[in-house]
């Protein structure tokens, strides 16, 4: 422990040095000389500068820098690898891509393979079902490296319609229905549409929550509004914690136009009851709010039967025709779920309710950078319509899916079991998405000595927790969480042969951690 | 014409129909009915709303509607098919890929092709060098499904980094490099940076210009400074015309912060010269401007011996140490050169002389937003490393990019050799880019009626060859143009075959048009 402070002590005094020479420089040019850079940390776009991103923050960038260590020296830690569990990266972790997606984006690519004259030889590396998608989706692409419609490949989202009226049981109109890449990508445009930068414009967000949302508001020049989940109700969503956060933002003249709401919960993992989620449209209905539902984990459901997941856009369409003007934009993801297709950068969002002339406006957006990547469009097909019963590809796909599936499940509740046995750690199961978000009551002095060194106690946990077992999380203050209360969100994808050694290093860590900062 | 005239007044008459109704709906909100939506045209991001994008703006949507047309009622009107020279994307005129690239790509998607057990299959399909291009790449790579370094894959940012050594002769640090997806995403990362929200933050870009950079600049709320190419003289840079704009534009207390150059040009097909470079970087260093340089059309100079590209950078750092703190950031791209690979969404761009502590920002920033995609962090691998001679895959490569540039180069004097046989149509021909932007000198009742009408002069004539030809081009006053001079932005991409049809239906529609409107 005491390296590691040592260590954040000196990088604070490097940080103190680097400021005065600026501040020296800066005082300078208000002399004759001429300041060397146009463009300084102190010159640049203000909003950019307090932007904040902590999943790729202090954490993972000295996970990064011990990993090159281990390479040259690999006695230097006490471990032999760093372990990833800041960022649902599952490939990383050696989740194999899903063969059928795969084939067809192989085949996508190489025209060559569709050729007649190959046929004969392919057929032996490829099955015709692939073969026939991947032909299907060439014919309505049309060529491969053209730009296609900005909204994205008409024929995927007359797919991704189909998709959400077999999730939903209600109509979904592929006009409604842009690509994006990512549904970060997607999310950004949106709180753009709704920014007005002359006022104060407010978007209520979760606490705690993926920071994109805080990163790209902030980016923006607009204010996140807080509302708190509740802890210590497997991070519930309660009507008079929005009741509260509105009101006091309106008192501070903002001017609150949306809600963002992340469900499955990331970080928390809850899945939002069927009455909680119309307790929300009611109330963003009555306050006048745009819904912004984040729905990446949708596929990642651990007790589909006692904790199911409902799209808000089912729910909105249940609730009848005074809804009809409730405008929701829904976003979904190739990053998670059993696909978890990170690097291709792929997603969509679906525009509920949404004025005609604003989409028209969206759409204009969209076409000024060119709509998402086509590579990212074809996995997204994928995703909506995978194999279905009955295709050579069917039974490898189950298998596939199933397995993955299961083994989140298993490790989800053996890391929760493994932070549940530790002092003062309390964590709730996961009910969906890829974490776990364990409060850890931290003693007094390392709070105090936390303090001390500028570094929020759960940073400083964390920290630890990466110099003495490689093992690399996000400290919840990166996210949010309420005051005095501490958290750190952990991964639950290592491969499961990996989960021996990780829960050991947790418990033996957070043993001598307690034991050292004992009051 | 008539036609296009009485439809023009009637989408008028609807939009202020339109505007009456919403009008109408905003009085209405001001008693006690509650509007139908938050978010609507008057009440979103008001510089989303004003922003503007010609290349994919009316004339091309008119442009989709006419191929929609055709496929119900091909008689409809007096051609078989919509010819979009309106934007650089020529996979859409059959442009075929690059065989090698493909090959590799494809190979990355499937690694049950890379399996030892399917070789001896596999090396029927695929050459030996892309196989082994494939398996570096992923070795460096890791897992494809997986989050990339949000800067890009180091070992790729290291081949571009080579890559501009070769063709510059100067140094260059993968840590100044970033992956993107395409160059508008950084562009458009470099202009945040810029932006100043609470002041005026002014950047110069040239008029006439591809208008991300205007689109781009309004979305932030910053103002874009045009300075005028000299049409009159190749569309040089003309360093009198500089001084005088910036010299206006801080007379109104304008922060002018950055110049952006497209070289290139786009849409004027200019190749600037080595002394002109020179002057445009005294300029900045002398004005205190940072340098964007956008250098997409680099591989496409039709004239190599007489007018040859230089790069900013090379120089930049030709210029000695003065130029040290010179801040550029220099863009690239895969949608064009020989590649044209546009849905992909891929590029790069290399901070020369950039402070640390702004690219650790940017960074952040493309932590954010999760980097670029992998599928073009590929391709742009391919494109800066392709085969060299020796390698199997050399004969192939060498003919199909030879192929495709003398055509380009063919295919430009063609086309320019046809508008220059036109009344009062003058062009000069392309010495670089994918464009043609000839000058058209349109009769004074022309303009008249396109006045009354409310369009731009070069609109109207646009709309009318559109309707009348089914060719799509893009209004000069989409890019900008000096005042009284009309020009259309018009793509040689189409294939060599249909050359005959273009320029005998371009030369007839004309000649009608300037009959009908004759003074």
């Amino acid at each position: 422990m005491i390296s590691s402070i040592a260590r954040v002590k000196n990088t604070r005094s490097l940080i103190k040095s680097r400021m005065s020479s600026t501040a020296a420089l800066v005082e300078k040019t208000r002399g004759t000389v001429k300041p060397e850079k146009v463009l300084t940390k102190e010159t640049m776009n203000p909003f950019v500068r307090s932007s904040e991103y902590a999943v790729l923050g202090a954490l993972p960038s000295r996970a990064e820098m011990i990993k090159k260590m281990l390479k040259t020296d690999p006695e230097k830690f006490k471990f032999e690898d760093v372990v990833f569990c800041n960022i649902g990266n599952p490939h990383i972790f050696n989740q194999k891509p899903i063969t059928f997606f795969r084939q067809v984006t192989s085949l996508c690519e190489n025209q060559d393979l569709l050729k007649k004259e190959n046929r004969e030889i392919v057929s032996q590396l490829y099955p015709e079902d692939a073969i026939e998608r991947a032909e299907t989706l060439l014919h309505h692409i049309g060529p491969l490296g053209a730009y296609a419609d900005s909204k994205g490949v008409y024929h995927i989202r007359e797919n991704i319609a189909r998709f959400i009226e077999r999730r939903d049981g209600y109509k979904s109109d592929p006009e409604t229905i842009f690509l994006t890449q990512g549904a970060g990508d997607g999310i950004q445009s949106v709180l753009e549409l709704l920014n007005q930068p002359a006022q104060k414009t407010g978007v209520m967000i979760p606490i705690p929550q993926y920071p994109i949302y805080t990163a790209a508001l902030q980016l923006m020049g607009a204010e996140p509004i807080p509302y708190y989940l509740d802890g210590t109700n497997q991070f519930a969503l309660d009507l008079r914690r929005l009741e509260q956060s509105i009101k006091e933002a309106r008192q501070k003249s903002m001017d609150v136009r949306a809600l963002a709401v992340i469900n499955p919960g990331n970080p928390s993992g809850q899945c939002l009851p069927i009455e909680n989620i119309r307790e929300v449209i009611q109330f963003c209905h009555q306050e006048r709010l745009v819904i912004l539902a984040d729905e990446v984990y949708q596929e990642n459901i651990f007790w589909p039967q006692q904790y199911p997941f409902h799209s808000f856009k089912k729910v909105l369409k249940s609730m009848g025709s005074r809804y009809d003007g409730q405008e929701l934009f829904s976003f979904h993801s190739i990053s998670k779920g059993t696909v978890g297709e990170c690097g291709r950068r792929g997603g969509y969002m679906e525009c509920t309710n949404v004025d005609a002339e604003v989409l028209q406006e969206l759409y204009k957006v969209f076409c000024i950078f060119s709509g998402a990547n086509i590579q990212g469009q074809i996995m997204v097909d994928l995703m909506t319509n995978p194999p279905s019963q009955g295709d050579p590809s069917w039974p490898q796909y189950k298998r596939e899916v199933d397995g993955i599936q299961s083994s989140y499940h298993r490790r989800a509740q053996r890391l929760a079991e493994c932070f549940n046995r530790l002092e003062g750690v309390s964590c709730d199961e996961a009910r969906g998405a890829m974490y776990l978000f364990p409060r850890i009551r931290l003693p007094q002095r390392a709070i105090t000595e936390a303090v001390l060194n500028g570094i929020s106690p759960d940073s400083l946990y964390a920290m630890d927790l990466l110099n003495e077992t490689g093992i690399c999380v996000v400290p919840g203050s990166g996210f949010g969480q309420e005051p005095g209360k501490f958290h750190i969100r952990c991964s639950f994808l290592p491969e499961e042969s990996l989960f021996d050694r990780l829960c050991k290093d947790i418990e033996a860590f957070h043993k001598k951690f307690m034991e050292h900062y004992k009051d």
